[in-house]
């Protein structure tokens, strides 16, 4: 696996400089990278604080000098809030609620421990994940408000994106929705008494809009760092602005039309979430855009040779762009950084299977 | 992720059992468990050698005391060509061939570095994925007789098993096909002069039957170790006799009908090759069977709540079969042993992520 680093610093200063222009802080998600290095080049370039999906990927963060950093999920049960108890003396660290019976226990371990935890208040802004109903804030905000030991400080959402249809239009609106929703329910909470600190919105694909819509506080984009197929097919970038690419080897021509490559599931992973040019693949080979990665076995990926010349041949060696970078990182331990066409630093994916 | 220790030794021993009834030898496939310890298993209950997908496993099954590995593989390319080399001078090893340029890439580190690379000849039994077409495998066996440092010295097949409808009789038929299509291609090769001593075929769906056909000398099962839900769907065994799940918690209650847990993609991988009931779904939950895994996000399951009972509360710790356990295991670094219902041993899988 490796990464053009010139590609990576240029994607993550494209991101601050949309971000910087506006009213919004920009606190990156790591889930896509998973790499200390990467976070610090990102706060280097003007992000405030870190976004993790779990703990683990906290407490790695964390090891690696991070102190401020918000875990977008919800944590529950004995063994998280014990971690979360440690780190909570070692960092500025808040998570999110959406029901009750969690931020009840978020508030027992607070008060056994005598801590104060920060929580933002997961809202539903049409993924249908987490979060509470819009509508229903109020009431919930109200419910939790008793409790002793935590501090409704803000308000969470992700809408993701995946319209059939992309358009810069069609984002902006889908954007704004997601923010717009959350400011209303963050004034909805003001009204009543709550000293709501945070908007916290958005992922690559609708950041750089909802980050304009007055009131939001801070943007968490990920995936940008790497961009990937599925990206370039949403139009949010062009397949050059994809920094990382897995080198794979062609080990079988067994057919006219089929070459077999040494990567399979256990390399690219399943998200099939991507149309390649019109014929839908699990990724985009640079040296054979018109091949299609038809199969992927758990070692093997069987490629469909169609019109343009003879394809690849026995020890070919390609370069294929994922189509959902995030979880094929999280498949490997290592990657390697390419500056100038040469291998130019290895880096450690110590967040790598931290799904804890 | 928790294995069941009863369970597991009673897979181990049945397969053995199963195979050792008949002519042919076990040569278990790892990809499965990736776990030495497991493995030693496999060998104290008569396993002849070990089956591994790439080099990387080979490495570390032989750093752990294993000394007769066959890559079920193509090996191309020079840095894999140069650790087979090093491997080569360890431990009695075998890898696959099916192209010229393979076979020749082969040839020349062995000769170069004075070394003698026994290989098998893939042939394609109605996978379409590597392999030569059976009525090609005397042209090719000639054409690369001539060639220094390799010897070939069997046949290699794997035709997989997914029918859509399974029955014991439909299993026996396809096994039949693959073994049968393998000797009779090794007969061809003998009568030209080849010395094939392997016929080495089949899968855990396949393999008590292709053991039983005359002439094949070894099977290959892997997934037989832990089981899945994939394989219970397909009558291989029942969900008492999978022994891996995944402990999972319930996070948020959002909805009525809706539970999310805090397993997705980077936990129970992307494999919907199943059907749990009648709908499929990412895995089965034991204590909620009706309940279906509609969604895998990143780092949440979305459960579909149906009709039995009021479902999952935020706080329950479910267990859950996964779909496809092989690329599951990939995906962690550890498992928890259970011996009457507790924790007895840690296990790292030492295989995880080898894929090169």
């Amino acid at each position: 696996m490796t990464v053009d680093m010139a590609v990576l610093e240029a994607n993550i200063r494209r991101m601050a400089g949309l971000v910087g222009a506006t009213g919004a802080r920009l606190r990156p998600h790591i889930k896509t990278h998973k790499t200390p290095e990467i976070a610090h080049m990102q706060l280097r370039n003007g992000s405030a604080g870190l976004t993790v999906a779990k703990l683990g990927e906290a407490e790695v963060m964390a090891d690696a000098g991070f102190d401020d950093i918000f875990i977008a999920n919800e944590l529950v049960g004995p063994t998280k809030l014990r971690r979360l108890v440690g780190l909570s003396r070692r960092i500025s660290v808040r998570s999110c609620v959406d029901s009750i019976a969690g931020a009840s226990m978020l508030s027992e371990a607070a008060v056994a421990h005598e801590l104060m935890f920060e929580v933002l208040l997961d809202i539903n802004t049409g993924l249908d994940r987490t979060g509470v109903a819009p509508k229903e804030a109020r009431g919930f905000a109200r419910s939790i408000s008793a409790l002793p030991g935590i501090r409704l400080v803000g308000v969470f959402s992700y809408a993701g994106y995946r319209p059939a249809t992309p358009s810069p239009e069609e984002r902006e609106r889908w954007a704004r929705r997601e923010a717009e929703t959350a400011v209303r329910v963050a004034d909805e909470l003001r009204r009543d008494g709550v000293h709501v600190s945070e908007i916290s919105v958005a992922g690559t694909a609708t950041a750089p809009f909802a980050a304009t819509v007055p009131g939001v506080t801070e943007v968490r984009p990920g995936t940008y760092v790497f961009n990937d197929i599925g990206y370039a097919r949403l139009g949010l970038c062009d397949p050059s602005q994809c920094a990382l690419t897995i080198k794979t080897t062609v080990v079988s021509r067994p057919s006219r039309d089929r070459a077999v490559i040494d990567a399979g599931s256990k390399v690219l992973a399943l998200d099939k979430r991507v149309v390649c040019g019109r014929e839908p693949g699990y990724g985009f080979i640079k040296q054979w855009p018109a091949a299609r990665i038809e199969a992927l076995w758990e070692e093997h990926g069987v490629i469909r040779v169609t019109a343009d010349g003879p394809g690849p041949g026995v020890g070919d060696v390609l370069d294929v762009i994922p189509n959902h970078v995030c979880p094929t990182v999280n498949l490997a331990d290592r990657w390697y950084g390419i500056k100038a066409g040469v291998v130019d630093g290895e880096f450690t994916i110590l967040g790598r299977g931290k799904s804890r």
